[in-house]
């Protein structure tokens, strides 16, 4: 139970779809109140009810130009960047001098390793010490390091799809490290954000599907790292491909269990691991995930058919993108970081 | 039968898609043979099959900045163009020069009266002896005037799902024209082109539908005059909504028939008008016209339900907004024009 | 506030899509708490998780054999019927007599005129009292009524999109009803329920358009009573869509203003009629209502578009078909018969 | 050039969609005249066009009840059975008598080891000659063998699209196959037949992913028999997923390369084995295939994405489930068993 005056709230970057469903459950809160709500510098003022039509009804607050004094004038408790990578690198160290909790929705401050970002991300990165500062943000893993925590990197889509599942049975040494791990991901297309392109045109996308970034994309050295599998580029195949659907992201992982590792086993790391985790289900039975399942929630829903006689598994780790892979696990590390509970605001 | 060399075609708007379809049915034309593809002025040169990666393998032509120069010395028989409207009503009269027919998929000549210009497609029409001399190529009304002409205003998407089953009931006397006809018509996403935007943003068309341009749309002048309602914008409205499917319009038309036609007589009109027409489908039975059936074809399918107790009908129009809504009636068009046979080069 | 116990509610039909909804909202709760859920009779007994896996981690509650007994020793406050309109016409008047309020989300009891059954329904209803006695639950126009009903026909989700909206303009003496209300509605695949069929088989729904129905759909007499237009086909049509999505109504209505009539009319009725109405959404700028705004949510979205010259308008509700259309709607008229706050336990 | 009479064809299985797709050619065929089309034993006869809307005003067929005698009475050079797997099974031996080509969609034919069928298909194989005597129809492989083959088993969907691009990697040893080949794929809706099922509502599918039949699905031991890894489970991994898309899959097909295998070697070795093989696309720039690419054509396009200093390799194949995984490939077995050219009649 919480006393007194709520925690105030900043989102930057309310105009995407992330900051959106912060939005959302920012504005249905017991802690938390919204007091603020930015798109990029150059945007006009507009009323957050136009900007996404969804929230109409839902509240008066306008979405302002960004803007550095007037966030601070705000006083805000906890400050979320839906922001692009490289505004997250260069304006969250301003903004922790508020005092308050940065909780970045970017890959600004995930990598631990500074020499990925000119290569994966395309530009230098200048605030070290800030790098090593930051709780990467998956929130079941680090729940002692989010207490208190100032600036949380928090996680991309695909590897908390692949990490929940696949890291707890890494850790259990269960899984077979002399063969590669085979990450086939499929995201839906709010994934690519809201800006539109040829890529994420509906006519490109519908009644099709595309693998992308092979061997490329950003979150291969996230998910390397989350894997313990950092710089074993021959260890780990990510591969993304783009689902004619809106949300949500379903991963099939690929590992060779050690001899003799039953199914049991399996479940029983997870069960062991998850225990006190209220947003991962595991699916024990014949039933596997499914995107539908998880789509509109903050759950991440794990299951595996295993073959015993020759080890081979097949893991299967869902999420919505824009919540457990986005918004939602955001709200879980900022509820932490503020000692609140950590679903508070979170609709089950 | 045809002796001799081919037509020469050019298709200018080779990057869109009807460009795209147009050439898909040129690419396999028995009397036609595809010698140029032309995207917009600033393009750089690119196969086709680059372009479009559907083409694969179908031809190594290459896609050329637009020049009137290389087209005139492709010495074409048929110039069709899928370029913007203000593109095709400058460039038609100096394309006409080089003796080719030309088969325009814009509205620029699609309009009798010049006044609409202005005021729906937001310019000066420029060029009114041409804008007489079109022909509007609703193709199933207008074969004699197809023969030999010069300059042939392709229908629009959507006038093409309504005029072809109104318009002959119309004609007939069957409609109480006293009362407003409402045509209620669901678009795929791909009659708003291949340009990106926010409208045609996966993530925002996905999941939804929304009607759009109310009383403001383009086509709505082009129904008009198919059904013989100009200036009697009490007695029209025309209601376009986007629907998340790539291709296909269904238009819904809502009018009230005069006392004592029944249900025959309507079947019977459509018959005697489309005797001869093989590209429009009557659906005579219970079974309404869907989306599905024709998305991929050339065919106008038709229907209707009839209250005879009261006279209120609901006629149904369904085409490939690529196909019939664009490319294949352009080359219906441009067959007649050229004085081959109206469905050669088109698989039904 | 809600001193002491809770309400206990039962939910038979609870296989079905309206019936998960339902679950999903009670398990929720401030102050309604699910103690029983039910299937039909020849059901087996399973975990609801195992009938909706969306409900993993959320309910340990099992999933019953429908058996009006076990309802009856559940001393339920409240009875939500998602069941079959016979049964729910057959099973309604032995419920009742548990002393719970009943919601039933079928059509059993929403026609006032019994005549109508055989017609539409295609059974004859035994139950004429409890015809006459029972409230038709759009909750936004019968608050006092709903105040200590005993059984709720909960509205279909058509007329809910179409009353909303287009029922003030007709009490205001707005709309000129001389000339017939035309409704073009166009629905989501979950309003054809979960059991498959060949009609919302994906390979068959996808891609597609349909209308169906015409001057039939059981929702017709619905709609023309919610509107005044009772035994007057000639003044309504109504014509069903199959959209390819899943959740979601638009329904696109035409009618003629009378002479003078402004859109700031239009308006200003809304706004009158729904100003104490929280899941009543008007929009009022350029903006018109689309279904991804209220796709999984309670609210009715409403807008107009009106050509003063001609008083022609274009009216538009939009609903999500499971909730306000059927779940939400449901608990809001349980909420109000409990006594309870409207909007509780439904979520904005 | 064909002279003379064209062939007779028989489609057997003429309500499903790959029967469907089959007719649609065969209107359309130089060659082959489509002279009967038959459903279940237990079908009633009704209009082609009325089963499939989509062929109205193509055919005046009837389709007929199953029935032996009056298949064998119209004489048929070729019969198409796209019938369930043991119905195939059963009729195989009697409708070879007639002397016709049997071309079997199905999966009866299709494994060489009769011990797979009552683990995979649930029944035992009691055909056995016929077994061995039947061809295996991945067209680009074997057509010495289909020139004159009686009786072809067309390949399955997913097998088609991982064998075309993988086997000749395997025959030329470009591939590691001490390491498991990991096959991850994704189908269209219209994979799973035309019958609905909860698992094809279109309710359940849309806005989902899942994987199903993990190292159980028919296709496993076929996929092996392709590649040359049959009896070896832990070298190959086979995992579909049910897209929500109607038509196409697309395989991701993991392996290592070989020490010093160059992106350059597999291109080569696709296409001195592809040179004249008309239906196979190699994606050799940076453009992968997509099924966008491949939907409603007869192609399967294959495409790679090589990390050359680990050997890792990705491989992309594509087809149209219902085309090149069905009907147009029994089409290219057909032409090539009764001497014509192997495309004639597929529109490119």
């Amino acid at each position: 139970m919480v006393i007194g005056r709520k925690a105030r709230a900043v989102v930057a970057g309310a105009t995407g779809y992330s900051g959106r469903e912060l939005i959302r459950m920012l504005l249905d809160h017991p802690y938390i109140e919204l007091v603020g709500a930015f798109a990029s510098k150059s945007a006009d003022e507009a009323p957050l009810a136009s900007v996404h039509p969804h929230l109409t009804g839902l509240t008066t607050l306008p979405c302002l130009p960004y803007d550095e004094d007037a966030i601070r004038r705000l006083e805000p408790g906890v400050i979320f960047l839906g922001t692009p990578n490289e505004f997250s690198h260069d304006e969250a160290p301003t903004l922790l001098e508020t005092g308050a909790v940065v909780v970045d929705l970017s890959g600004a401050y995930r990598l631990r390793n500074p020499e990925y970002y000119p290569v994966y991300y395309g530009f230098e990165h200048r605030n070290r010490e800030l790098l090593d500062a930051a709780v990467y943000g998956m929130t079941e893993f680090v729940r002692d390091d989010l207490r208190g925590a100032k600036l949380v990197a928090n996680p991309g889509c695909y590897p908390t799809s692949i990490i929940i599942p696949v890291k707890p049975l890494m850790d259990a040494g269960l899984i077979d490290v002399s063969l590669p791990v085979i990450c086939d991901s499929k995201s839906g297309v709010t994934g690519a954000g809201k800006a539109p392109s040829s890529t994420t045109h509906f006519s490109e996308v519908s009644e099709s599907l595309r693998a992308y970034n092979v061997f490329k994309h950003r979150h291969t050295p996230e998910i390397a790292a989350g894997l313990g599998l950092e710089n074993r580029s021959d260890r780990l195949t990510f591969t993304p491909h783009l689902l004619p659907i809106n949300r949500g992201i379903l991963s099939t992982v690929y590992v060779r269990l050690n001899a003799g590792v039953k199914r049991s086993d399996v479940l029983g790391v997870w069960r062991e691991t998850f225990a006190t985790s209220p947003l991962v289900r595991i699916f024990d039975s014949e039933q596997l995930p499914e995107i539908k399942f998880v789509a509109g929630t903050a759950y991440c829903d794990i299951g595996a058919v295993i073959d015993e006689s020759t080890g081979q598994a097949v893991i299967i780790g869902a999420i919505d993108n824009l919540l457990k892979g986005a918004a939602s696990q955001a709200l879980q590390n900022a509820n932490l970081a503020l000692g609140f509970d950590e679903c508070a605001g979170i609709r089950r």
